[in-house]
């Protein structure tokens, strides 16, 4: 057995993520390895925590990066503050509110599942009659943009219930942070977590996570230890302290977090609004050439996220074959549908530094040579 | 608040890891990320898993590098194997043995601890008198290369007494992998995980695992959900099962597992043997530079990891100056001791890429001046 250098051959990345990393993020990323105790490496890392913080638009002390990727984040929340016995209200319109029930119920929470359709948002009302009929809930967990329909809910309405209710929020923000407008402080969230490889053009493998001072709290009254030792927050908040003497945990990954560092600084540059309306206008260009395609959107234009644009696939259309000469011929990754929406619909992302005209442009004049030849 | 791109000020890494990293892996590294569902990259993923059976020299088909640091690997482990009421016997010769009974506690189980001094092996002996006294236990966990402490145990002849006695083996190798002589199916380990930042000369965040098909049997055997569902390896094989149709579970560090891809065929180029060899060569050579300057090992001769130099801090020489001024003047790193060695030792590193001569030249002539200095 004899293994080459693995050269990969570059693509232009259109699905739900990973998507195009900026080119300074790869450089960044390829930079010589410090000691993760290094004081210049601990001086990055506090600038990181500062960098996440004016991502997430919040001025919680408690707001790391998880080193593992953004499904390791979403554990990251509800291991450490979920306890045995805990209900908690999860809505799942989707993949990812299904993996958040799996994770109530691993940690031994009681998991009261609101549903709706797949495609559509949270809907706030059923939300309010959950919360209503179980006063005894102590979190509500919901996800933000939905990466499995491309459906956007309404996060700022489903926290104020929330609060209203004196429950903990807990909201994944994997594909919205960076996207669209998302308010941490403002709306009351109080445990956020996403992940570096959708709207921040950075390479997969870090989860972005903040926690407020309430769940600070009540992972500091936890009556029983949490269950994992990778992700426990209580050993992992002295590595991230930011002041002082910086206790080990588990070695950072130091070059991811070289790169995580240039993606969030390069978000601060352009300015968070100012990225919101650039997936806005790439959404706007790529749905209408999608409209002229005769192509269908899954989510309905209200909730649409503009990084996330999921249509069905035509009738008499071969998915696979399709996204197969989008890759071989185009370099051109677009993707599949996942769960219900498998074989029937298309994900077409514009995350982060993938929202640029030149792939709006392309995929469109790809996606029309390949339907027609599957037409012929 | 500006914060300018991050230029770290390259070191020689000489502590217990992350250590240097061999200039191709960063190379790889920033080579363009592709989908984590691309042909071109899951057929990369199944030279990892080749590769790493390679270094492990094992046929075991679960085999695969875990989306986190070797932390998570430890977790890994035992979230999937130890249930419930299961008992352990956990060696505890250092932090990381510690470490395991932390993991054996968090997921329900029974530790027995089997304590030796800080700086001595595991003793067989006294392992082999717990086994006897617990019929019941299912597992033996410790650690091959205690990297807190630099002692090496003997993984055989701990790996025989588990077989004898129909427990399984629970192997920490994330110093010793690339090291030192390790041969998992040889010796009979039932799981073992490592760590990418150490003798692999890779960056850190991996974690390479393998379970044997014993390993596989009482996972599968399970009467519990496996607590964890990132760490879930009965999810993770879908994805890194390595025929057929690859099913999603998180998304794979994809830049990642590029340097893990090339760290570990540089190794195959070398040869597991060679690198063994040119280990313990440098080790020699360092052994006979600190003999020099009159600093003693922590660990006896016979019980020595080439790769982890343990020495005791001469009296009078303040720790931190020395450490400060190796990193600030010379750009080099060694580590400081850590838990029961903190203040009272420095640990050398020659792990991977770092094994090299000019490495060793400097590091002595380096702390040479650095303590006559402090000596004034």
């Amino acid at each position: 057995m004899s293994i080459a250098p693995f050269h990969p051959t570059p693509r232009t990345l259109m699905g739900p993520g990973p998507s195009d990393v900026h080119p300074q993020v790869l450089q960044a990323l390829a930079k010589p390895t410090v000691g993760h105790l290094d004081p210049q490496f601990v001086a990055m890392m506090d600038e990181v925590k500062a960098l996440i913080q004016y991502a997430f638009q919040t001025e919680n002390p408690f707001t790391i990066a998880v080193s593992a990727p953004g499904s390791a984040g979403m554990e990251t929340c509800f291991v450490n503050l979920v306890e045995p016995g805990d209900k908690v209200i999860v809505c799942r319109n989707g993949v990812f509110g299904e993996r958040m029930r799996q994770n109530v119920v691993r940690v031994g929470g009681e998991a009261v599942v609101v549903d709706d359709a797949w495609g559509a948002p949270v809907s706030v009302d059923k939300v309010a009659d959950a919360l209503n009929r179980h006063p005894d809930a102590k979190f509500l967990a919901f996800v933000h943009a939905e990466t499995s329909t491309g459906a956007l809910s309404d996060a700022q309405a489903l926290c104020a219930l929330a609060q209203e209710h004196e429950v903990l929020s807990i909201v994944d923000a994997v594909t919205s942070l960076g996207g669209v407008e998302l308010k941490v402080d403002e709306w009351g969230i109080d445990a956020i977590y996403s992940g570096s490889q959708k709207c921040l053009s950075c390479v997969p493998g870090l989860s972005p996570v903040s926690f407020s001072p309430r769940a600070v709290a009540k992972l500091e009254a936890r009556q029983t230890p949490v269950p994992s030792w990778f992700l426990d927050q209580t050993l992992v908040m002295g590595y991230w302290a930011g002041t002082g003497k910086r206790s080990y945990h588990h070695t950072a990954p130091v070059n991811s977090l070289y790169a995580l560092h240039e993606s969030l600084r390069l978000l601060k540059e352009e300015g968070l609004e100012n990225a919101w309306a650039r997936h806005r206008a790439m959404h706007e260009k790529l749905k209408a050439g999608l409209d002229t395609l005769g192509l269908k959107f899954v989510v309905e234009e209200a909730h649409r996220l503009p990084q996330l644009n999921t249509v069905h696939i035509p009738e008499g259309i071969d998915d696979a074959a399709v996204r197969a000469a989008l890759l071989n011929r185009f370099n051109l990754e677009i993707g599949a549908g996942l769960g219900d929406l498998a074989g029937k619909a298309w994900r077409i992302g514009l995350m982060g530094y993938a929202a640029r005209e030149e792939n709006v442009t392309l995929c469109l004049a790809a996606l029309a040579q390949v339907m027609a030849e599957a037409r012929r």
